[in-house]
């Protein structure tokens, strides 16, 4: 299992992926490049592309006509990240973050609409105005959930609902959109694109939930950042939703939540209250339903050898051992 | 002249603009629609969707189809104008910003990311790629243009290659689109759809050109704004740029748009040194320039009514009284 490469069938298109991410990004001036650079060379899973050529695969073997769509939904991702970036004045007055240049936070803004209007002119090859409009109304979504979650920050009588409805738009909705698109351009039966769109919605959701228990349990090292940051910004996840609810000490919890400062300055009491209940188990449990959800919607796609590969991703999840 | 309705043709479609405007900007969420409700009721002149109309309205009576392009087109402009009014830090630093709400900045953010993909997913109704990719690549370009004209504040040493440049990007670039596909939606011939796009683009120049002008010489009632403002950014215009070359003080002139110090607190003595030249003058000269271009465009497009709107919206800036 863990030897199993999740990818194998679409390795060559995974290299191209990243020479044509370097390309598109070009621009004439400077500091554009310079901050498209610093985003490539940061990596990533480049999940949402190889979620595409794997939906498209079931139905197409030279893939080379996906590889827009795949760049084109790495660099909508992009785009994300670098306008989440961006510092908002309480944070630089609290001084948690490292100061920029002047126009640190301007830059940030152009670069991410530049990157989202290259992403656009990619799509834009194909000759199918159904594919913008999946991404549009996706994008108009993640925005608003980018809100949603803003506003629910410290906010401890928001519910399951709402933590739901945060992490489809965060996390969910782009990985589903991927699976789709990918099934779509290979022209796959109308059924089978929503197989695969339920698929990357539900595998979405178990990741996002994956990420929110990590954030809480994993070593600094392990996260690539500070373990509870979402505490610390004021994000409730799921684990702290249920030790709100069942901890003993959930009216004391309530309060140093609601509170900006013991959320930045009490992260670790914090995690020991929640650590104390079963919400990380219960978090688990969650993350498994999405999973095997997402591993039922295989069931209406054509047995082929890839349908191993996203079987198997998910599963991934099921195995992960906490 | 002055009696003459720029829009007279079109006046129905832009009531409807109006409606749709309203009804495109309705989203779920609450502090969305807010800050939505304050851009329509910002009002503005509408021009990008007037002139898709009126390039239109040569080839159709009929305009229902370019309704969807023209309110597209009016929120890219809006959503490029919400990321503009990002504060950065440097500038609540200094206090000339009214305070905002901690979150204020992340609002605008996503506000204008949420309007551009609104944009977007109405310019998908579309059939036809070419479309969306024109407005992606025009979108890529602005993009660059806002950040090459931060990076040129208080550099006196930039000429004028590089003020026209960005002038392009910030103004011409989005009318010419606007031009081009309202002739593009109504399937013009090729060569009609170019002088369309050059007498958007033309114009676009004359329009800016005016505007920086006014900025130096107009009233602050009827600009809306301080007179100068350019200025105080660190801008550096047209008519800046004949006195940086041709004033007897532009020695003392360079050092003083070289400090962003002087360009905030002597703002009045910089305005003095520029209106002694003949910048202003020279100014609208080019203005005229562009605007006469605009006007020779007009001779590849079929004889119809219409054209002397377009004809008599280039007189407007040439008869501009300064």
């Amino acid at each position: 299992m863990a030897n199993f490469n999740f990818f194998n069938p679409i390795s060559t298109e995974m290299e191209l992926l990243e020479q044509e991410l370097s390309k598109k990004l070009d621009s004439r001036i400077e500091l554009l490049n310079e901050s498209a650079v610093h985003l490539i060379k940061a990596g990533g899973k480049r999940l949402r592309p190889a979620f595409a050529l794997l939906s498209a695969h079931f139905y197409m073997d030279d893939l080379t006509e996906v590889i827009p769509l795949a760049v084109g939904l790495e660099l909508i991702h992009m785009a994300s990240l670098v306008h989440d970036d961006v510092i908002d004045n309480s944070q630089t007055r609290r001084g948690t973050e490292t100061v920029k240049s002047a126009w640190g936070n301007r830059v940030s803004i152009y670069a991410g609409d530049f990157i989202f209007a290259r992403a656009l002119s990619l799509i834009a090859t194909y000759e199918r105005s159904n594919v913008v409009d999946v991404l549009a109304e996706a994008s108009m979504k993640i925005c608003e959930g980018e809100i949603i979650q803003m506003m629910s920050c410290y906010n401890v009588k928001l519910g399951l609902k709402n933590y739901l409805r945060r992490i489809e738009r965060k996390t969910a909705l782009l990985i589903s959109v991927s699976c789709q698109l990918g099934a779509m351009i290979a022209n796959a039966p109308e059924q089978e694109v929503r197989a695969l769109r339920n698929y990357g919605y539900y595998l979405g959701m178990a990741f996002q939930v994956t990420d929110d228990i990590l954030d809480i349990i994993a070593d600094e090292q392990v996260l690539g950042k500070p373990t509870g940051s979402d505490i610390k910004q004021g994000v409730i996840t799921l684990p702290t939703l249920y030790a709100l609810r069942y901890s003993p000490r959930r009216e004391e919890l309530a309060q140093l939540l609601a509170s900006p400062e013991a959320c930045r300055n009490e992260t670790g009491k914090i995690i020991d209250i929640i650590i104390d209940t079963d919400g990380i188990d219960y978090s688990y449990y969650i993350t498994r339903h999405f999973a095997r959800k997402a591993q039922k919607q295989l069931a209406f796609l054509p047995e082929l050898p890839v349908k191993k590969n996203l079987y198997n991703i998910a599963d991934f999840i099921l195995a992960r051992e906490f």
